[in-house]
């Protein structure tokens, strides 16, 4: 096999948060870590949710040995129900990882036909040419981890998600002794969580967030509402503890929350004592001084629970004055306007709220600066690729890892599709593969296009009218006025004089047709001549869709 | 006049940033303070600009007297060629915001109309029952001002938007002596600036993002391109101060900033040596190190200049490996997605890209809670009403107050409409007045209502589907098969089975139908059908449009 290149070929994660899947390949043999789910940006309208796109794995599916996931949140393990309706392999897990993944297979009926195998930190699985094995890291979700993955030209680490917490909730350290072997065996090539990239210094530990709660726990008088999210179990034991401490009830809300809880507590992952956590009528009967809400809706989710309350739709909890309401989250890029609002909404309601810019009550998941350093100087990688991040978080990942010594040149900015080959001497770009975004709208998979989404932002700006004509066949003469209709561009009621008049602008247009004129021709000429005259008249411009029935 | 309350009426500014626009009404005078504007928020599809309800003063325009501005920021001018359009009265202003509302008047052809009147600080303005004084603020553009208004019962202070700036650019503090004087004196209410009421400590002078620009000039070897607010002089003034220290020359670029810099050179308010601002063919023949270019997209503006350089679209500036871009402002909440693909898209290009999370290259415009505590401190007013911020920033900033000084209940959290009243011995909410939105899309000035706003939103989450049937006036039967047109639904050439079963569903719920159907049931007929055959098929809900033609 001498000569053989390790490729390293990036399909989401980079330049976009949120799509991770990375391949390797090392001559017949291919191994895909995380198949992560995008949610849609803002111009992606109607758009679901958007996936890795996998032409690369279609064209290879003869190599692929197996699938690794560091973790189970969506950005990681979203995209995974698409992936195995078109492929079989092995995907190997965390044990919390292999729970979460199995609610959604179940969902997708895709249960029985997936080998879902969960596996111990530390073990060895073997996968064609690579031999790979899962170390413990510090994240968001329990059962985080790292790989590190042998290949015939060196040891390859990818963090996963991951940041350096000495005091984690739930006993998680991200594994620096063994990460410390790799380095001194001599580390190929470093795959590093690049999302903080840009912030300095060091990212606070999960139990200055466990203090704050108790502080508020302790120090509020009325009913405390903690919204987070539904895979931070770390920080639902924090406030469970925190409720123990206080003598509260609590009572969870929220379907993924519940759903959540419920799995976390039968693998062991939470742990409340008896009657600490209750049910409706318990928490009717409660007083108020006594009781702790857990809710989804951390992010202003329209249909989530902490958003019903803020709307005053909730079906058990009506927020009043007294009550508390903790945002135990930081707001994702994209979700400020629905999280602030959520926000204000309940200031009207009078409750106080506690959030990211006025409390200590979140911590983030991923490494800063300093760490990342850590890292750096620990593994002492030949080269390194960023990874999870938007393209400038890459760049400024790249350049703090030359300036820590990887050497020059050897760090590698890559953008999906990027394909970076990995010989005994050097690395290098060598092509790219396919990396499109390929989007879920409804049952769609990957059959809304460019121009689906242009039509649809056409549509958003100025609405469509709709112009139907009727013309003889034989001789191309209009049979009847022109009809329009229209939705999104003006009030039709106060505009009854705009639209007479464009049936007048199309009716006067259409003189010169006869029954020579094609349909299309016809169909042209009545949008050129509506829109121009709509546009002069209003400076908007709407879709104009034109329909000649012959009859 | 006794028992005659002084009335507070917020029409704009109150739970949105940026819709300024506040009245105070005093028995048969009525004056306005800032008459702003509001740029659209993301379910706002295709309005252009959203102005304050002028409704009350429509019914009370006898009662005007004169509108006040603070300073020149569209947020709080912006609207004012729309209420000019509609109401005369006597607009005040200092002298740079004097002649930005003048550009502005003029390109909407109302400036022989309108009545406008350079003031001074300190000077002394009646209008009917009230006197207003101008007094200097440090803000982010010169000759920013807040307000003291003498009423029957006691003086009102208006801070307009401030920070203290203790160093400030260009020599402009906030008037702390003037301020001592009425909080002798005995102020009855205080308006104050809540935007940052979150953010804790001081806002930092301004001093210190000149001494970063310059060393980021003194210390870059290439051309260095810096993008900020075309209204922030002051930033602009530091650039040019920085280049003549560094021997560079300035290309100024951007329509707005070549306008801006141009207005404040020819009216004192920019300062720069013969020779240091240099056309296209000097910069051309100028080397790159000698170099920097002012221009216009710090918030990611889609036409913008910095954002055509990052599109590699510009006329006359091509981004390059060696270039710095430095971005020298904030992203407004809402552009960040904008903001972060230009900075994605220069680092593509190769340049090194300086933006607010890696340097200190921006400071706020606004007061932080010491400065906010300061100013309660010396004015110790009667009454509080926090203006200018979204709701939680209100109900911070009141609750800001009350600890430190305001009596408990003499904080009002108002919302665009409320009425305060105020009288000798009590002041109380007293009813609400219209406080719409007002969309302007195009010509159109509130004809954009929410209807139009749903059917936008929903048009752009599934497109539109057309269905158009002929039937026989005589026996109400089809003549034909039903013709299907959609946009941005599916893609047609991908889903012709679809739209072929689509035009069957359509043709057997019409089967029924006979001479006595009204067309208005044959189109429910159509919609209800086909929206059900599509849901299924695909779970999305495009838009259906039925139209019947009787042939």
């Amino acid at each position: 096999m001498a000569g053989t290149p390790l490729r390293v070929i990036p399909l989401g994660g980079l330049g976009e948060i949120g799509r991770n899947m990375m391949l390797l390949e090392y001559g017949d043999d291919i191994i895909a870590i995380d198949v992560g789910l995008m949610f849609p940006e803002e111009d992606m309208l109607g758009v679901d949710l958007v996936i890795p796109d996998f032409s690369y794995l279609r064209e290879h599916s003869d190599k692929l040995r197996a699938v690794f996931l560091t973790h189970g949140h969506e950005d990681h393990v979203g995209a995974l129900p698409y992936f195995l309706r078109e492929f079989s392999a092995p995907v190997y897990s965390t044990r919390l990882t292999d729970g979460l993944i199995r609610v959604k297979l179940k969902e997708h009926r895709l249960l029985d036909k997936a080998e879902l195998n969960v596996v111990e930190p530390g073990e060895m699985i073997e996968a064609g040419i690579f031999d790979v094995e899962f170390f413990p890291v510090a994240h968001s979700i329990p059962d985080a981890c790292g790989l590190i993955i042998r290949t015939p030209l060196g040891p390859v680490v990818h963090t996963g998600d991951f940041k350096l917490d000495h005091t984690p909730v739930m006993d998680q350290h991200t594994d620096l002794v063994r990460l410390g072997q790799i380095g001194a065996e001599g580390c190929l090539l470093l795959l590093a969580d690049s999302t903080y990239a840009e912030v300095d210094g060091y990212t606070p530990s999960e139990q200055l967030v466990g203090e704050s709660l108790r502080n508020i726990l302790a120090n509020t008088e009325g009913r405390v509402i903690v919204a987070t999210f539904a895979s931070l179990i770390s920080r639902v034991q924090q406030i469970l503890d925190g409720a123990v401490a206080t003598g509260r009830k609590v009572f969870v809300t929220g379907r993924s929350m519940i759903d959540n809880v419920a799995m976390a507590r039968q693998l062991g992952y939470l742990e409340a004592p008896d009657g600490v956590i209750v049910g409706v009528e318990e928490m009717y009967a409660t007083p108020n001084k006594d009781l702790v809400v857990i809710t989804t809706g951390s992010q202003g989710e329209p249909t989530s629970a902490l958003t019903r309350m803020a709307n005053g739709s909730h079906r058990h909890i009506t927020i009043d004055k007294g009550d508390t309401v903790v945002l135990s989250a930081n707001p994702i890029p994209g979700n400020e306007t629905a999280v602030f609002r959520n926000v204000d909404n309940l200031f009207r309601l009078g409750a106080d709220v506690l959030y990211n810019r006025v409390s200590n009550i979140h911590v983030r998941g991923h490494a800063s600066r300093e760490e990342l350093k850590i890292i750096q100087s620990i593994l002492q990688p030949e080269y390194f690729v960023p990874v999870h991040g938007e393209y400038r978080h890459l760049v400024v990942h790249a350049r703090l890892a030359e300036s820590v010594g990887v050497p020059e040149g050897q760090a590698f900015v890559l953008t999906d599709g990027d394909v970076l080959e990995i010989d005994e001497d050097t690395a290098q770009l060598a092509g790219r593969v396919s990396a499109d975004y390929v989007y879920i709208d409804g049952l769609g998979i990957g059959d809304v296009d460019a121009e689906i989404l242009r039509d649809r932002a056409h549509l958003s700006t100025d609405g469509v009218v709709v112009v139907i004509v009727n013309v003889e066949k034989q001789t191309g003469k209009l049979t009847s006025a022109p009809e329009l209709l229209s939705r999104g561009f003006v009030d039709a009621e106060g505009h009854e004089l705009l639209l007479e008049e464009g049936r007048d602008v199309v009716a006067r247009a259409l003189q010169g047709a006869d029954h020579i004129t094609e349909i299309a021709d016809t169909n042209a000429t009545i949008r050129d001549s509506l829109s121009k005259f709509l546009y002069d008249q209003t400076r908007r411009r709407p879709m104009v869709l034109a329909v000649t029935v012959e009859v």
